[in-house]
């Protein structure tokens, strides 16, 4: 089968690769119907090491597929059921999934190997997410229910964590997918004030059709002086920071109101960061978030997407087969594209 | 007026000082009932260097005690009344005040000078809180009284902003005597477990009287390894920092449970700290916490005291007059004593 795999920063190479086998019985083997790449995707494709034996490695965590095969400890599902696979995989029995964190499992990884025709899914009874039957293949509403395995579940986290309401203002950094989604998600909890922080004009058009009010395009000092101008001088309860980076860090604590929520579900590129009495204490300031746990939110998430309401898949922009993923990929990191849809 | 004044790290001096006057028509003098030193007050203690031009600071932020004279835009009150003053003031009529977030007040600021015979209190119609009439002099409820102008508070918000309930399991850091409140307080909210990590008996004790469970003496990687053996592995789902030094903050990552919250009430002597995959984020740790706004405490936790319930002025272990004061930092800082109290 082709599968994409990354072999250093910038080095993306579509390979024939076996097929992939049931290695517990656990997992099952779907067939990938959609996959897509991440911008979560473009850190190692930055800053990737060649490993030392010159292996590779699998990319892509996010899948809708029809499944193959299935380990003897699967049940509940059937061959050839479309079902759709959070990026964080688990058991959904454990004390931690019960209360909806499948992102800290006791039997938890993450998937690998969706940019691929096939790929194994572990702890699959407890993951996959069937669809309804009457979706097929070619369904339009395909990307909106692939953005479930990740960037929309995603920015719905942070929403959550953030605790955003109908009397919460919210600060959205970052015009990517997970952050446009951010918006979507502030939305639908109700939020009156969205502010979206991004200076790529496509990209934060959809961001207020997703129902941000107001852009602001600056960053730094602008761009806190500018959230502040539009708050009352106060700043936003809420930021949702959808970067990772430093400065998007940095900014969320200039933007936040006092005894507001930083949520981030940016996956930090750092460690170490200001939280003493200067940034975060003195002014009570929460800081939560982390990784998403997709597959909680899905029951909840999937009816606006199946009856039209909502359309998160509008993220999506560019479409490519596998062969086409290395391009993807130069085309995400150089923001040609937004996010990349694939359909092997 | 007799008063404390320190000059730099270990030196604190009773001096004569003219009577304070009223600055504002905001303001008020009241005449100090009962005051004490706070385990605050040891960090300058430790690490003050001398002011410039010889002058000092003047010490104390929790005070009791009765009105002498009030500005023209202070009503509601009478020359006499009985009051406490939370050790951040503020008008208690701004959006955060309103909001219960009075440290962030527009016209807020920190009391000081406490630890004398007179003290004038700004923003004093929106930062006293009266006493019952029949409160005199020498109740014995006064040091419970007392710990609601701070440590009881702060404890008190620690738990609040750590979501503590009859569901959480709660880890608490630090034997003085906000530790010992967050204790306190935890049991108040219904929590079930409460493990004290600290190291002194005497202590330790009044923190199981208190409501702790258990009591963890080790640190580091081995009071850790204690906490997820009292937690089937997992850590607690809330941990309320206490301290402010960073091994404490490094501590509570290690105590909190995946998706649980570490709320710090100890002034972080730090700025920088790691809150980044491996630390917060990848197993989605909520960082929370602040300054206490303790007035907005006073009408939920004065009942508990006036019936007698609960007793948190059982953390003065010690009482001097105003030439004691020295005597009483000493005697904090040797932890001879847990928490000094001050009848002038």
């Amino acid at each position: 089968m082709k599968a994409n795999i990354m072999y250093a920063a910038g080095d993306v190479r579509v390979e024939e690769l076996p097929l992939p086998e049931l290695q517990q019985p656990t997992d099952a083997i779907i067939k990938v119907v959609a996959a897509c790449i991440c911008g979560s995707d473009l850190h190692p494709y930055h800053s990737m090491h060649a490993h030392e034996h010159g292996e590779g490695d699998a990319m892509g965590h996010e899948v809708i597929g029809r499944i193959q095969k299935m380990g003897s400890k699967v049940s509940g599902f059937k061959q050839g059921d479309l079902v759709i696979v959070p990026f964080a995989v688990g058991d959904n029995t454990c004390p931690f999934c019960q209360e909806g964190l499948m992102t800290s499992c006791v039997h938890g990884s993450f998937m690998t190997g969706c940019q691929a025709e096939y790929v194994r899914v572990p702890q699959a009874q407890g993951s996959m997410f069937k669809l309804p039957d009457d979706i097929g293949d070619d369904s339009p509403l395909l990307p909106s229910l692939l953005t479930l395995s990740d960037v929309y579940g995603t920015g719905y986290h942070a929403a959550v964590m953030g605790r955003v309401n109908e009397n919460t203002t919210v600060t959205v950094i970052g015009d990517g997918a997970v952050g446009l989604l951010a918006v979507l998600s502030a939305k639908k909890l109700g939020a009156k004030q969205i502010i979206l922080m991004g200076r790529h004009k496509v990209r934060t058009d959809l961001g207020i059709a997703f129902g941000a009010t107001d852009v602001v395009p600056e960053r730094g000092e602008e761009g806190i002086a500018r959230v502040h101008a539009l708050t009352n001088g106060e700043g936003t309860h809420v930021v949702l920071e959808c970067v990772g980076l430093m400065p998007a860090y940095e900014m969320s604590i200039g933007a936040v109101r006092a005894g507001g929520v930083i949520s981030r579900v940016g996956v930090p590129q750092y460690e170490e960061a200001p939280v003493g009495f200067a940034s975060l204490f003195g002014r009570n300031i929460t800081l939560t978030g982390g990784p998403a746990p997709t597959r909680a939110y899905m029951e909840e998430l999937l009816p606006d997407i199946l009856d039209g309401t909502l359309e998160p898949g509008r993220v999506f922009d560019v479409t490519v087969d596998l062969d086409g993923v290395p391009e993807g990929y130069r085309a995400m990191d150089n923001r040609e594209a937004l996010k990349v849809l694939i359909r092997p």
